[in-house]
């Protein structure tokens, strides 16, 4: 029996990249999971990050830790405020201040690097474009240009050898999808958190983008959220 | 007056960055200078860049720990031999063991998110593909692939605010262009380092790739290297 192919599966422990590791699975592929310690101010999610791909039987768990903040220039990262209790519609109006610059690039720079380590050719990255349309570098066309960059800066990609693949399967699915397909493989969301504010002890705030979004893709698919109990 | 344009300038303290940082300044850039320690073994290179940058007047400079250790699969970062002694033609010949998975890849990526918080739209990347063809990521299809990624990627670029570039001002010259080109603009190579194997008290090896193109450089501009005094 040949052994599943690898793939690295960018891992922050919020949500959609917990469903993105379940599907990754579900399509057949040994999970190498990325996780990043950027001095994001909701670092409890790293912890979630290491006790979902410890449950979910990922084959390797990394925490590269680089600091972000070195640069500034974001709500997640510098000491600006969380915006709380917008519309969806204020959410959708221009790119937030919780963008954090070339965030996707340096995260798949890594996972590029680990993959030409691994000799996989496979990324997946839960990233979409529909219920947060504001960040830049979420968008089909810039995930495409990365994927064209990758293949010609890696000496697999060059020699022939390997062609690089970045899966996005969750890049068109709204909040709800993504809720729904996720329960349908079995993925416990109890271990997961998306808040961008959270509290000392961990809760979400409930009240920040992320919270609102997750809060309507549960209730739209009449399902209680696991992580607020 | 209106102040120069910010550009960020990838800064090792080699020999071609260190020009690269001049050719930068002579075109009328303010340089940010970035430096990344990624664990490797050649790390007295960093404290050539501190010097550089702080003795050419770059109007900041910020070193970025990163650890490409995490991943292994290089001479630079893992516990590999460097290859000495090779003659012009073995070096030509494919994909040298010193190459780092995707290191450009990342250090641009870093440069970016600079560049985006700078609000700068100039990068400079002292690269080259004559003297030495073997490393992927520093080929000119690459680095127009990227620089097409990164305008995808960011606010800046997506508002159409600033169209991003990536110089390489190094990219088609000999060694001994290089040399040519720095020492006329005055660059003190006495500072620089390009060794990929020093001893630990800083001393080049003269018998690495990098030691052994450096040294062809210099002989052939009649030019003594002021590094090896």
């Amino acid at each position: 029996m040949a052994a599943n192919p690898k793939a690295v599966v960018l891992l922050s422990g919020g949500l959609d990249s917990t469903s993105t590791l379940a599907i990754a699975q579900h399509e057949g592929f040994e999970a190498h999971a990325l996780t990043f310690r950027y001095g994001q101010r909701h670092a409890v999610e790293i912890e979630a990050a290491q006790k979902i791909a410890a449950r979910m039987g990922a084959a390797q768990h990394i925490v590269v830790p680089i600091d972000l903040r070195l640069f500034g220039g974001s709500a997640l990262t510098a000491d600006l405020a969380v915006p709380k209790d917008r519309s969806l519609d204020e959410m959708g109006d221009g790119i937030p201040i919780t963008y954090v610059p070339a965030r996707n690039t340096i995260f798949l720079s890594f996972a590029l690097a680990w993959a030409e380590v691994l000799q996989a050719q496979d990324i997946y990255l839960g990233v979409n474009v529909l219920d947060y349309s504001g960040y830049p570098d979420c968008r089909p066309e810039y995930i495409e240009a990365f994927e064209k960059m990758a293949n010609l800066a890696t000496k697999a990609g060059v020699e022939g050898a390997l062609r690089l693949r970045i899966h996005t399967p969750l890049i068109r699915l709204t909040k709800a999808e993504i809720i729904r397909r996720g329960w349908e493989l079995g993925v416990d969301y109890s271990l997961t958190i998306s808040c961008y504010d959270p509290s000392p002890n961990g809760k979400a705030c409930r009240r920040c983008d992320a919270c609102l979004l997750r809060q309507k893709g549960f209730a739209e698919n009449q399902l209680v959220d696991p992580s607020l109990d």
